[in-house]
């Protein structure tokens, strides 16, 4: 069996859809997935589809009649993707942990289809947990002022092993423009709080400060203004007032890694699309 | 603007989507929702379209060409509405008014596309209520000795109104096989427990007695097995052990009337499908 | 039974619970319930204790030797209430009846120890929900104009009545420093956001525009910094881009009600105390 | 600074917090946490307490006052606990590796307050993640023959170590009475799904085929009867129809590792109490 995941957005208009199923069942698609979102606003239409295919196409083909019969008279934006290879992924870490072993142990259990080639962070505190997960650790030390030099080694890694989408697991350092502007709306970031509340450091701090009866984390795409990029997915924990800034931060890091692991899956299995600064996400 | 509702589901087969699409298409419909689920088990297909017409069409003549092309080729169970009509909801309920109150706030306000014509009860208690929001109320006794004939005259008020749908707002009585019958998949229960646990009478007090650190509502299809029916919704309350069973009651009761009106929207605004005693919900 | 409920705060100290409850010990009462709090950043103890007496005791005298014996060494803020007569509460509001439906439902089914005299609104069209309930409708219009005069009109029937706490149920006016100063910590406001994010106006178009993946409500003493006083309670509901703003404003109605619910019990219940803009909550 | 925990249960009578807080305040210690919980029902009265002591305490003649003085005259059943040694606790798991590698990163992190000498396991298969904690392997096969044999090897463990608690991290055996019994209310089982529902075997699959709308897990004292004990914790996700059997074992994943971490967190922090099959629970 093979598969076609495909991902549009383009103005909206009638018969799309109609006409879209159709150029896949002529050429023996079976649908086994179809999601659609129009945005009346702007009026854009949204949608992501899945189709099975008895045989293999030759997809080259395939795309370019797609291109010429459906995505241009509609002038569609798309994305068609095949489910051979797995996403190539790397991870960014400072030294917290717990977001890293929670990655890796779903990695190694399977329930991510990516692969990881590398880790890097500005730390050598967890090479010990790459190690484990047998996956390459690289250490790039960010200075104030080697930070554009170890940008650019960052940026190496990632070309060299034809990176799609690098993972913030809590990486302590602010990525500068020249990296989010290869990699738009492909750098996730696990920030601490339930965004827009508290965004930028230490936000454990100020909810504890704020007297907040609720937690949160925020998944979002890294954009050049500081967590403010699309949001992804969200989740909260109740608190009290007998919490600590220190109960904070261990129930903290529980939702850290749920939302950011439930962020990942959804972008891996190329559930999201992005317009205007908010996520389509199709579930 | 004129809206079509399609809810359908048949054997599963490739290009159910593509043909069902471009039918509308070519009746000049504007595809404004579509969603699909494939029961991969049953092997069955299920799909809930909404569609706009610029001009009203000739709503009979529609469904005749639907169902001599579309229908019966692919030996579809199939339901189309028109917004027009709203869908004539009767509201049956014994003492508690809590539910009742949140359906009638709800309804005047707008928010539920229904007509409630009238109320019917086991009890006087609450016709005050029905009096100030200007709905009718029938105060129909049920003993052991009379049930037959009291359900005779709620069947007769639900055939001279042409209700559609019967919601039990915490009825505390068990409706009969007939009543079942008549109206299959659409008499709505709201169960005051987490089901499948605490089926039955006193799910309040069989939660306290386990000692658990959760309660629920459910919101289910009524079936001749009691709570046992298609789940349309359910939601959760934390609780400790410190909550006496009045506690419980109490927190139960908010559940119980948002849990109830989301299934009650699902239901009139035709997101639910049943098959295999499951609900597919589209949302 | 005689009941007495006591809240405290006080430079923390060792040996405050022992002499307090040996207090009520020796004076023949048996604590039912007490939980404490320290906030070791400030140093200050917090209490709060409910203790049963077979008889009825001379609460002035035993007021007196509390203050003397214990409140003046210890240099405590204190508050003793006895079980007798209700919270006398007043509610404002604006158009929407949602939350005010649901707070005299409650009332009506004893759910909630308060008397409430009378409901104000700047504008007539709750008038008819107030008489279904049989209960005191003021309507005091507020223009730019006559705000000062209308406020003078609020503080007269406040004091007239006695009234302990207001409620703000979806009041659509900004209160004035004078009328917080009176009623300091003890006016309750419902913000529909998940404060501090989306505070101010129109929070659920902020919420949308912003795309987040949750959206919450917020019950808060107010003070006179807008949306920024003590949070007692809050909630979350989830959504997803196919949620409109109307949509937001739908769900977020039911959050609105509930959590203003709660935050009313939770301070009729006397089981709040505010210390640094923040809430102590005894559960 | 010297800190004790104390939990008590007996009798409820008039005066046991009074006489009890001044026992620790006669013996210098400052009171840092109290809470307590009357069961009316069955008239037992429980409480937590913590107290600091500037200096350090005899501990054996402390207790020896606190039992003759205090524990005798009211019935008490009592713990004493110093924060000095750590609780030593041994995990026993199966194949799946997810709340093993979830305790073990809370462990490493020193999140956890214990200490972890081993961890047991029918299988060989997760000893290359002991291994990478440095943590000792025992494969203990079970099979029907072997099972009295094999629970004779896991006792004569947890004896030389002198293991407090055992926690079941989705061990996939029932453990004897014998072990339970010299173990009450110290072995913690995971069960992977929202008790009293779907108790036993494949709850995951009884959940989808029942087409609830909400998955739990139940973290629980482990007793004779199955899934029937003290329930410590749970917590649900949110299910759709168009989540498979596989769909709902890896959502169920995260909430059993979160959940029973927080089961574990309660217990070894001396936060729980068991009475009549239920737990109370101080936080």
């Amino acid at each position: 069996m093979f598969k076609i995941t495909l991902l549009i957005h383009c103005p909206d208009t009638s018969g799309i859809i109609s006409k879209v199923t159709t150029f896949f069942h002529n050429h023996k698609g079976n649908i086994i997935y179809i999601d659609q979102y129009v945005d009346t606003e702007n009026k854009i239409f949204f949608m992501r589809l899945e189709s099975e295919f008895r045989s293999k196409i030759e997809i080259a083909s395939f795309k370019k009649a797609f291109s010429e019969e459906i995505a241009m008279p509609y002038q569609m934006s798309w994305q068609m993707y095949t489910a051979g290879n797995p996403i190539k992924m790397a991870v960014f870490v400072s030294k917290y942990d717990h977001c890293l072993y929670d990655i890796l142990s779903r990695y190694k259990s399977g329930e991510l289809n990516v692969e990881i080639p590398f880790i890097v962070s500005n730390h050598p505190d967890l090479k010990p947990i790459a190690d484990s997960f047998g996956i390459g650790f690289h250490h790039i030390p960010v200075t104030k002022e080697n930070k554009e030099e170890a940008e650019e080694q960052q940026l190496d890694l990632l070309q060299k092993e034809k990176i799609d989408v690098v993972i913030l697991a809590r990486y302590m350092q602010i990525v500068s423009g020249k990296l989010i502007q290869r990699f738009p709306n492909r750098i996730i970031n696990i920030h601490h709080s339930f965004l827009p509340a508290f965004a930028g450091a230490r936000p454990y701090h100020s909810a504890y400060k704020r007297g907040v009866k609720i937690i949160g984390a925020t998944c979002h795409y890294v954009t050049e203004e500081l967590d403010a990029g699309p949001i992804i997915e969200q989740d909260i924990s109740r608190i009290s007032h007998s919490h600590s800034i220190r109960d904070l931060i261990l129930k903290g890091r529980d939702l850290e890694k749920i939302v950011l692991a439930r962020g990942i899956k959804l972008h891996v299995e190329r559930k999201t699309l992005v317009y205007n600064n908010k996520t389509i996400i199709f579930t």
